[in-house]
């Protein structure tokens, strides 16, 4: 069985996600590539935090060449998050012929032509599941088993925080600000929320969505986007007692190759799929000429189902490493 | 650019709707393949009903040799139904190193070991998402983006016949029997319903997903099986009143490797995803030991969300027949 080594750039939240579904699920994914995938390097200068895992420290560096110039590693998975350094960790890892995985929405967003250009001239796979939707495979979905469409619609419920927040505002009557301390103490929310609020997390994604539903490249800052943080506890019981509820929704439609985008709060009816999609989770619903309408729900956030995304990719790219 | 070319058996509903979504799509399916996808021969014998689309008569044979000897055909779409002679048919194919798709829960879920090993054999491709929830990509994500996990269990709204006639029975107050008239009136339900309302498509359905999520052969007559037709108004009733809804669900749990599975009414709690889906629709919840749960919503049925599915399968094994 060949070993495939994987340099793993960062080591939060989503990376200790990543290592521990690899660890835990070893079997099924030795059975699905036979191969046995091995996290050698991990870029990290926190190296004494309690994970809840054990790591030989050996495998910790703080020099980000151990890992792109390492000619041992064939996959680079890039989960420190923003657009530097990650994007530059990433180009200098595809031309030194590592394939690359990546949960980074905002570098993808920002960059995707020219990270997919230099995957294409360095004959590497660029994946980035996890980047959309948590654990929820949406992009797979709509490049590969969907393609046989043309997508005429997306509508995205992609941002956690702001889904929880809306729907305890929903069912408990409360006050935007009442709710985001809530959501801060929780850990749902972050001290400055602003990209999640204002609906800049869910432009980065509708983006993604748009470059591989579409073909269409739309930067997020052109996005017309408005957030939540102007929502009363009127608008909410308003829309409550007409049968309907109030969601963030990151929206795209196609018509014949013209687009409409939007990311914005709206007013859905309750019979409407996306009504059901709750608290912290995601949701996103396509339409498509021959499918109809589909919708896939899960997690969008969190360690497991962002690490199960994560893993997804790397799976896919040992597949055809073997092949 | 090359040349793809498919031999097509059987003309009816799901043939002519993956006729519809190759011609109407040709653009995406070229640049997704970058292949011309072509359908050479049909097997059909009604050459003269109106199904809304031309088709050349000189592709219409009632030999099935023109198309599993036909050294010009690339890919053979089975979408007979039943068992015989489809089983027979698809072996035969694979014997003449034909990729083989198909929509055929009853035939993979009768003999899915047989035509896997003959696929393996003769190193094609067999490819089947159509056979569970139409249009709903579900196998796939089970067997490429998901492959981290150990799932845990399954849950199906599998079968869009019971799935209307108990939403409308709950809707509308309406008995077993008068709702089952109006779904044969709609051509929701067939003369001879059994199969659907006795729950045996579901269990069919229930062995495919068990094979490819849990790795285990259960043969569908082994499924515990119940179907809604002894499902009453009161039933129905009652379980409003408490605020739940009944559904036929397709279930299957992973204990450590130990196996519980049904096709049965359940009474599922409104807040539960299934619950919003209603009419034709399908879903399949599924939760995974990393992902957690998940839901894939949408049209488990008719001519353009199966051919969809049927697509999507033909454009995978025409890139990996291009590489």
């Amino acid at each position: 069985m060949k070993t495939i080594k994987i340099g793993l750039l960062g080591l939060g939240n989503i990376g200790t996600g990543t290592y521990k579904v690899l660890e835990m699920n070893r079997k099924q994914i030795e059975s699905a590539t036979n191969a046995n995938v091995v996290i050698e390097k991990i870029l990290e200068k926190d190296v004494t935090r309690d994970r809840g895992i054990s790591i030989d420290p050996a495998k910790f560096t703080q020099n980000p060449d151990d890992i792109l110039k390492n000619p041992e590693i064939d996959i680079v998975i890039e989960l420190l998050g923003g657009k530097e350094p990650a994007t530059t960790f990433m180009l200098e890892a595809m031309k030194n012929k590592k394939h690359v995985v990546t949960a980074n929405k905002s570098a993808i967003a920002a960059s995707y032509d020219k990270i997919k250009q230099c995957a294409d001239e360095n004959n590497v796979l660029f994946k980035f599941e996890a980047s959309v939707g948590g654990g929820i495979p949406i992009l797979n979905a709509v490049t590969s088993a969907l393609q046989g469409n043309e997508f005429q619609e997306v509508m995205g419920i992609v941002n956690g925080t702001t889904n929880y927040m809306l729907t305890q505002m929903t069912d408990n009557g409360l006050a935007y600000d009442d709710v985001l301390k809530i959501a801060q103490e929780k850990g749902f929310a972050e001290a400055d929320p602003t990209d999640d609020v204002e609906g800049i997390d869910a432009a980065n994604k509708l983006t993604v969505l748009m470059i591989l539903m579409f073909g269409k490249y739309v930067k997020p800052e052109n996005i017309p986007t408005e957030g939540i943080s102007k929502i009363t506890k009127e608008q909410i019981s308003e829309a409550k007692a007409q049968g309907n509820k109030i969601k963030l929704i990151a929206n795209a439609k196609n018509h014949n190759g013209k687009f409409e985008y939007s990311v914005k709060p709206m007013v859905l009816k309750n019979d409407h799929p996306l009504c059901g999609v709750n608290n912290e989770f995601n949701a996103v619903f396509v339409t498509g000429n021959a499918v109809g309408d589909l919708m896939f729900y899960g997690r969008g956030a969190g360690a497991l189902p962002t690490g199960s995304a994560v893993i997804g990719d790397v799976i896919e790219i040992v597949r055809k490493i073997n092949k």
